[in-house]
């Protein structure tokens, strides 16, 4: 008996397109696979929505989906009830407008805490937010993102505390009650980027009382190559909740096209020009399947999976560094190797049909999606490493 | 032998995919109609380049696409040589964007000028930058985007001119390049929104000087319900050129992940976070059918197109107004017509598959895309609108 035959969620593999060629995928948190399902809803939103409806599709269809998409999302994958999710634009894009509009909420206080280690556009954007408010980025300059890290730059003059639940090289997962309680204790807003998170990690955004969330549709929610993004706004901060980039399809009356902006009730006022309606005909398909399989199952298989992997490198690359905690509890569902010569290696690895990602200086990142992933990708994965290294 | 017959675009009437039940789509220019090979390739991306190359598409595909459509754009209809423009984020968040680089390249100088009519959006989005820069806002007040009445508002303390090329309601044609000399001589930066122009006007971007644009994917350019958007940014500006929100996308050295935002040479740095692949799939072959055509043959068959439609009103609509310039060198390819009845109508037009859009307080705007649009459909669209009045 492998670990696929008793794997309880191993039938929703076949719900995946197929990938001809395609040996052991395991970069499904840098941009995940696509459902069949999501192909022929493209296909039909396309053909029935678009062609059929036209311009009629706005009123019949379009203008209520980011916002029912994204109670969709919430109820599913984030634990935030109705009215707060909505899909919008890119991360960087919401995460830019989230962050200026937590600074709004916080006046008097001109500090954001960021990790060194964060993503890149995160950092980036909070690097010209510094720029254009004159505020002053808190660094927490390495290590994981623990409460004590956070305690150590936070205080009165916070503002916004910008942090991954997981990071997206280490795949060290944050205690993300625990920090939120220590941002409101300081009377700081917290938003957290679940992009490396979001259908992968139970999530309980409204039990933790966070404030703010953003999050990708590529990686664990399956959206496709720049699906678009999501933002969660909780229900008590949207009355003040104001964000610079003033569009028509935020406005409170988008089609009385009338003089003044002003912004409409609850989670839509997040939005700015016009969603993509295209994009979210692949996130629907993905969302139901995410729903029928249950994030918690999704989570147990995760667990499953980067167990097996990090048994795997130890055994068969005792050369390589695991840069992820050991401690299943602390990490979320990819895992980071080490070692001089992984960068020398990654164009034989994707040549066969082995995709993991690489990560400077010289990490393989092995993101294992549940959804799709099987264990037998897993051992193919770790044994082509380790036949190349050799 | 009808004006259909004579038609040299008539053939490419064909290359759209059909949308069952329509008798006359009078809308192109809100939502463009989809081609055959868009849909096609919709699916071509999502099932070769997503399922079939996976998160390999981003070093073998995806990265240059935003730039090389735009580049194609460019050169097809916006007169823009290579290296100026690329696909972005929505229309909004682009003007946003680019108002906030270009008042940093006027340092000093702290008034917009924008036109009361102008579309809600770039309207809004000027309202939220003034609010956060302390920038005033110049207001054309009413009329036409002419000449004088940009000469009555703008002064040494411009910073930027932001308007239409051609009046989302009205259909009014603005002399870009004149306005485009007085914005220059009085040291501002000239921003046209090309929205409702893009695709079925000659536009000479290089030529005229002009600044900086931008424009809408799912107009005149059929990129479907939400499709991304463009911005061109002119290279004599682009080494000075920052834009506020800092993404890794459009960063120097996306994949180095490394410390602090250095902006991307050239057009990239307009770009933020990852650009919807699967929305520029749509966008390519009609772009594509635009280059056979020749825009100056689609601003022939407009011209036709509306001056057969404004005929056809005159005669069968006489209590009508016409809201559109008569002479057809002063406006795009829409007419509004306003009736205090209009509204009422409007219901039953959709229902007989007679397509037109609606503009407040009591327009029927019908919007003429050549490529798809046949004398016919006007004929239909005019004659339906005065059986449902009668």
């Amino acid at each position: 008996m492998s670990l696929d035959d008793t794997d309880p969620l191993t039938q929703f593999r076949e719900r995946f397109a197929p990938s001809p060629g395609l040996v052991a995928y395991l970069d499904g948190n840098s941009l995940g696979r696509p459902l069949t399902a999501s192909l022929d809803n493209l296909a039909r939103v396309a053909r029935e929505e678009w062609a059929g409806r036209l311009i009629r599709g706005w009123d019949e269809i379009w203008l209520d989906e980011p916002v029912r998409l994204g109670d969709e999302l919430g109820r599913i994958a984030l634990g935030a009830a109705a009215g707060q999710t909505t899909i919008g634009d890119s991360t960087t894009v919401l995460i830019y407008k989230l962050v200026r509009a937590a600074l709004a909420l916080r006046p008097g206080r001109d500090e954001l805490v960021v990790h060194r280690d964060d993503f890149p556009t995160d950092r980036y954007v909070l690097e010209g937010i510094a720029a254009e408010t004159g505020a002053t980025l808190r660094w927490i300059d390495a290590g994981d993102v623990t409460p004590d890290a956070v305690a150590g730059v936070i205080g009165e003059r916070t503002a916004v505390v910008v942090l991954s639940a997981i990071a997206y090289r280490s795949g060290a997962l944050a205690d993300a009650p625990a920090i939120t309680d220590l941002a409101h204790e300081a009377g700081a807003v917290m938003l957290w980027d679940l992009c490396h998170s979001a259908g992968v990690l139970p999530t309980a955004l409204d039990d933790w009382g966070v404030d703010l969330a953003v999050g990708c549709g590529y990686k664990y929610l399956n959206g496709g190559p720049g699906a678009p993004a999501f933002a969660y706004v909780a229900s008590v901060h949207q009355e003040r909740f104001r964000q610079p980039i003033q569009g028509w399809l935020g406005s409170a009356a988008p089609f009385e096209m009338g003089q003044g902006y002003e912004p409409a009730p609850g989670i839509r006022r997040v939005l700015s020009g016009t969603p993509s309606i295209i994009g979210m005909a692949t996130l629907a398909p993905a969302l139901a399947l995410l729903d029928e399989a249950g994030v918690d199952a999704v989570r147990a298989k995760s667990i499953a999976l980067t167990e097996h992997a990090i048994a795997l490198a130890d055994e068969l690359l005792p050369d390589a560094r695991l840069a992820t905690p050991r401690d299943p509890a602390r990490r979320g569902s990819h895992i980071t190797l080490d070692h001089p010569r992984f960068a020398e290696i990654m164009p034989r690895l994707w040549e066969r049909g082995v995709i993991p990602d690489f990560r400077r200086p010289d990490g393989i990142r092995l993101g294992l999606s549940p959804l799709s992933t099987s264990f037998a990708e897993v051992e193919a994965g770790v044994e082509a490493i380790a036949e190349e290294l050799a």
